[in-house]
């Protein structure tokens, strides 16, 4: 059981930044995501890629501003929960929420800030019969920890740069690794896909192109795959995991049963402090709407700071919030 | 007369960003500054002082950040009028403004953004008898251009960095300059305070400590001044120019008789655009107030963004507004 002031659903820029914004009112923030690291679409989606419009930077790169801005949230000592979906959300006796995640994590705090941007990312997957029946005992959509893999055999299917990357860097942890492809080319980085044609070539790896995923078989748990190749070859593969990297698309999921009101898939709150209809749960960045909301990284920084002040009154109901200004003191301070 | 499409009200550090928004949207923006250089507060009052609540920045030095709101304001091609303050604005026949400064200049806008911080930088004048009559006429409040001041004989008032810095500054370009200091010693850099002590001690300016202005003298024009000094000597400097450097404390000035509606001395907004009650006139950043307003710099930002998307109805009135992100195509396709 984690306990703290703040659940922060969403550890993306806006995410990273309520942790800052409440550590300068004294409120410690735990962080899920259902990604398996921090920085939310930036770091998944395009973590190479400048962006142009953070206030300051006439252009950053999407990864260094999430490395800022953990950095900049260390000071208030943020914990996380990383990998797992928010499932459920109960108001307890005292007030307060009980979150619970998607591996059984059990969260309680005072305030719920959901800071989900897209909504979570969930892996497409391929369409296998019985496939869902091997879902954490064999089938993984992403990889957490690596170390899980130590000296197992894999199959790997996709044919992008989380396919590619995880690939080139399992190939030396894991007893075997196949990697099934559909197409003779891959839509990854060339260096990436040059290391793999290069891993194959010295055997390192297994290499199946123009393959595709036929079957799953197991006994509880998975111990072979099946996998049309060329001309019609099918072959069975013993392995102890199936890691298909399709992609993964954002869903609300179940954020949308929590009695939120919602206009179509986003979160509606009032510009005050972004709050929503349900005291005590806020709702921060590309998740929320109002009239006149923009999707921008900016905005999310702006309603995480004016959210703290009315998170506040809910983490601290007997306190009077004195504000200050970080540039007077720095941030030891506070 | 400058011509532009939004004519933004103070150069600091949201009126910078307000270039870039503005920019995304193809409108062209001129910065009017009562200061004679832009940054405003940041720059002004404390330029060395790291900031610790911009997203994206565990650090940056208030100047560091002025510096690289510029850059990013650069590709927008922003022009500037600086040590003038706005005193009034017209409406015009075609819906737009024309805006009067100190100095007479005219800039004529189709919208007029307010970002105006604390308001205009006003100095702190000493009372002398008679010192209004010399006014643009041998006394200066702030130095615009050091190079008004070359081969003139300066008197320069005051005990702070301003003073401390222009006196050394001003050194080695004036005839000569005359420092006049109240008490014995200063409240500036410890830095600067030694430099100015050994430029008295080489002789290359005069340095008179413990001394008071009581007097300003001339004939349409200053030539002389009075300076009280220890045990009562009083003596009369020959001078161009009287340059008091006591501060500069900001006043909300003209602003307040333009019809827009007050609460106290900030500007009420709504949150949907940062609109005044003026349509046309939109106010961000510190000098604006609305239902859970906080004075931080990164508010200014996101209220910079949300305004632009109105004002372009202004602007550019028979077009629709295309909403992209920079992340896509970066800020030369804009």
């Amino acid at each position: 059981m984690v306990t703290t002031d703040i659940c922060i659903i969403g550890a993306g820029p806006v995410g990273l930044f309520t942790v800052f914004e409440a550590g300068l009112l004294k409120m410690r923030c735990h962080l899920v995501d259902a990604l398996p690291q921090i920085g939310g679409q930036l770091s998944e989606i395009y973590p190479k890629k400048p962006i142009y419009d953070i206030p300051g930077f006439p252009s950053v790169n999407a990864q260094e501003l999430v490395d800022n801005l953990k950095l900049q949230a260390e000071p208030f000592k943020p914990t996380f929960t990383l990998g797992e979906r928010v499932n459920s959300m109960t108001r307890l006796d005292d007030g307060g929420f009980l979150l619970t995640t998607s591996d059984n994590t059990s969260i309680q705090c005072k305030v719920v800030v959901i800071a989900a941007g897209l909504g979570s990312f969930e892996p497409r997957k391929p369409e296998l019969a019985n496939l869902e029946h091997f879902e954490g005992k064999g089938v993984a959509y992403m990889v957490k920890d690596p170390e899980t893999f130590r000296n197992k055999k894999l199959v790997i299917a996709g044919g992008g740069d989380s396919a590619l990357d995880w690939t080139i860097h399992l190939a030396s942890i894991a007893e075997r690794v196949t990697l099934v492809h559909r197409n003779e080319s891959f839509r990854g980085a060339p260096d990436s896909t040059e290391k793999v044609f290069d891993l194959a070539r010295e055997g390192r790896i297994d290499l199946l192109l123009s393959a595709n995923l036929q079957a799953v078989h197991g006994n509880g748990k998975l111990n072979a795959v099946t996998v049309a190749g060329k001309e019609n070859v099918v072959r069975n593969i013993e392995t102890d995991y199936l890691i298909p990297l399709f992609g993964l698309s954002p869903k609300l999921g179940p954020i949308a049963e929590w009695g939120l009101n919602l206009d179509k898939s986003a979160i509606e709150v009032n510009t005050f402090d972004y709050s929503t209809n349900v005291p005590g749960v806020f709702a921060i960045g590309d998740i929320n709407t109002y009239p006149g909301k923009l999707k921008l990284i900016l905005c999310g920084f702006h309603e995480a700071a004016l959210m703290a002040q009315s998170a506040f009154r809910f983490v601290h109901p007997n306190q009077k919030l004195s504000f200050k200004y970080t540039t007077v003191n720095g941030v030891n301070t506070f």
